[in-house]
């Protein structure tokens, strides 16, 4: 190798441009740091004529990422493109196959073919690192495979996707609905105009696959993801998780279980007291339960260019210290393949919110049904409108009212039975809701 | 070097052995991680019968820790002795004169010798690695040093004692008493006989000069913290806190200004919304302001046996994959020596509780003083016990009541010098208590 670290980016986006200037700006800091010089010799990217605010001049420019990759003018191919396929699993594909180090923000990429790859980077000695791909700015990969390297993992938790954790505290703090927050999440440029892979939980999914290699020493399995995103929330279930003591956060929990290993995003009802609970905004937030730390959580922004560009560069500055690690912690070779576990088998506390028919009995209709499928309850709240109650005291009329109930820890499948127990009984109304707890 | 990485450890108490079991249970983890067989092959403490609920068969005993340090039987010597003079000072200067990597966990070690320990370590290319000294469990060296090489940092705050947490917890929750509160802390086994390093701020003071070091790339300065503990904090100053939106935290804070680094330590209010402010009970928290990531929070354990072995045990592993990095983040010549910042020049908001005669008029002197000394009043609140109010209700007894008031930023020397003024107007029936508001 020679002195200097010469970096290849492809992909020139926000996240691409501040790579540029962070290397640029923090070049004597990162030779201090690492000893060699750190240097961008060429750049990839869709539009040469496009005016990105940095200085292209004296780059060598590629029209295609894959030849860029390939290049012997570059020991580090940054891989800024974006996708599950195409041209940046080709560039990446090229660049490992040439020998070169890989540094890239693609979660997409590495939750489908991150076992692929990293044989590859193992099989030519050359890094594989990917800080950037999970909650942006955290450092939350070096923190599982570095900093908790002395501990068993029991559980990962985590907000993993600002869109939906800007909506959901819209939702919370001024009583809007979820279509109203979306839009504004548009406008304000957090959301996509197709906005479904963020807010029906794809994107947590992606992340959540990583952190669950890393921490558990298995293959990546995005597919064993069990997902459910947050555009069934209602204003009506952040004021009941409100006065219930909790917020609703879209998380994404891996969780060792004595069956396998539970992955799952949803919904999520969190204690209001707890550090996940005060993450707002397009904040990012990650627990790790672990035998010998017991909690450590890491909370930062989990997006946006200079964040994304922070997590980048620190992966560099790894590379140009000469450092190989196992892309997951250990070799691939000895991640094994998980052993996946149904959402029936879930067990844990439940917010039910049910659209009841406002009839004398159905409380009870509806607990003894719970009681039946073994389910107990911890607390149940009915809140008849105050325009019900003056225009029908008696509760003849069978109006639509809430009757939300919190369980104690029970299994999805008993939940599922007896939430279709109580349909069958004629008292809803609507589709119930159902929101998982999750406790520290 | 061999294949097996060996390791020496000094100092056997719960966290040595706590690595001492870590060590055996995650041997095989270690290894995927890390391609190299570590295992401890000697040992040193004081009293070699004690038993430790460890196996210390087929271990080398040293009653000497400096000859187990200068032992060619080890590749790493592990100081877990503790103190900032005598025998790990001189075992880990031995273990680096004798080329053996050192990891420790001596905040006090590192924060009186860190620069001359790093140039030694330099000089022969092994590795320091302290990052079990701060904030126990807790990676944040790591974050620091390598999560965030491609930021800026302008400010680095934290909660860096367990002990003062625990107590400020518990008289927040409970309404007591700092001295009832540390005597629990100390039948707990939180605190120690001797309470004043920990309640007076001087281990927070250690564990932020190290800090302030990876952060700004000076030398350590432990003798440049300003430091005031918490054993003035009374129960009416966290009852007032909360009324006003604060809770008190002990922080150790090291901020770059315009004239320098600031490194203080002391109670502090910080908003009751911010993630900090969650963190309860012996937990420690650090929260680092940086240019490209904004905020990023570290929320984990800072004591404890097996938390604090986590961090050695990380550091062994980082050792033991050949990682030789800068001690403080980049050679010890550019480390700079830090430009010291008078606590008189430090700006920021205040709460002032001031113990003032009940007469009428007093209020407005004080707001005339405040108000000649250029510092501008968000809240003033001035509290009548409800006897006073019913015995005397037009005030003219000049019984001493609280008056507590809340500034803009203001610089610390024009606080003292309004409080100097109004003391010399006759107006105060006690000291004033001063406490320091950070934002986030």
């Amino acid at each position: 190798m020679t002195q200097t670290l010469r970096l290849g980016i492809a992909g020139l986006g926000t996240v691409g441009a501040s790579v540029l200037r962070m290397v640029a700006r923090r070049a004597e800091a990162l030779t201090a740091a690492t000893g060699r010089t750190i240097t961008v010799t060429a750049v990839s990217a869709r539009d040469r004529s496009r005016d990105r605010g940095v200085d292209l001049s004296g780059l060598h420019w590629f029209d295609d990422p894959v030849a860029l990759a390939r290049s012997g003018e570059i020991d580090v191919f940054v891989e800024l493109v974006g996708g599950s396929e195409g041209a940046a699993k080709a560039a990446v594909e090229a660049a490992l196959g040439a020998g070169k180090h890989v540094v890239t923000a693609n979660k997409a990429l590495l939750a489908h073919h991150g076992a692929a790859l990293a044989r590859m980077a193992e099989e030519r000695g050359v890094a594989l690192a990917y800080e950037a791909s999970v909650a942006g700015g955290i450092p939350v990969i070096k923190a599982i495979r570095e900093g908790l390297a002395g501990n068993d993992i029991s559980r990962v938790y985590g907000i993993l996707n600002g869109t939906c954790n800007y909506i959901l505290s819209r939702m919370e703090a001024e009583g809007l609905t979820f279509e109203a927050c979306l839009k504004d999440a548009q406008a304000l440029g957090y959301a996509e105009a197709d906005p479904t892979f963020d807010v029906e939980g794809f994107d947590t999914a992606h992340k959540l696959a990583i952190l669950t290699s890393l921490a558990y020493g298995v293959e990546i399995d995005a597919e064993g993801v069990s997902v459910e995103g947050i555009s069934a929330i209602q204003p009506l279930d952040l004021t009941m998780a409100d006065e219930l003591g909790y917020r609703i956060k879209l998380l994404g929990v891996a969780q060792a279980t004595d069956e396998g290993i539970e992955q799952r995003v949803h919904p999520t009802m969190v204690p209001k007291a707890s550090a996940i609970a005060q993450v707002m905004g397009v904040t990012n937030a990650v627990t790790v339960d672990a035998d010998a730390v017991g909690e450590l959580t890491l909370i930062g922004p989990g997006a946006g260019g200079a964040a994304t560009a922070s997590a980048v560069v620190a992966d560099i500055a790894d590379v140009a210290l000469g450092l190989v690690r196992p892309t997951f912690g250990q070799p691939v070779a000895r991640l094994t393949a998980p052993r996946r576990v149904e959402m029936q088998r879930h067990e844990g506390g439940y917010y039910i919110r049910l659209t009841v028919h406002d009839r004398t009995g159905v409380a009870a209709g509806v607990a003894t049904r719970m009681a039946e499928a073994n389910i107990s309850i911890e607390s149940i709240v009915q809140r008849r409108s105050a325009k019900a109650a003056s225009s029908d005291p008696q509760g003849l009329s069978g109006q639509p009212v809430p009757l939300v109930l919190i369980t104690y820890a029970a299994t999805e499948g008993n939940v599922r039975e007896a939430l279709a127990a109580i349909g069958r009984d004629g008292l809803l109304a609507e589709a119930p809701q159902l929101i998982r707890i999750e406790r520290e």
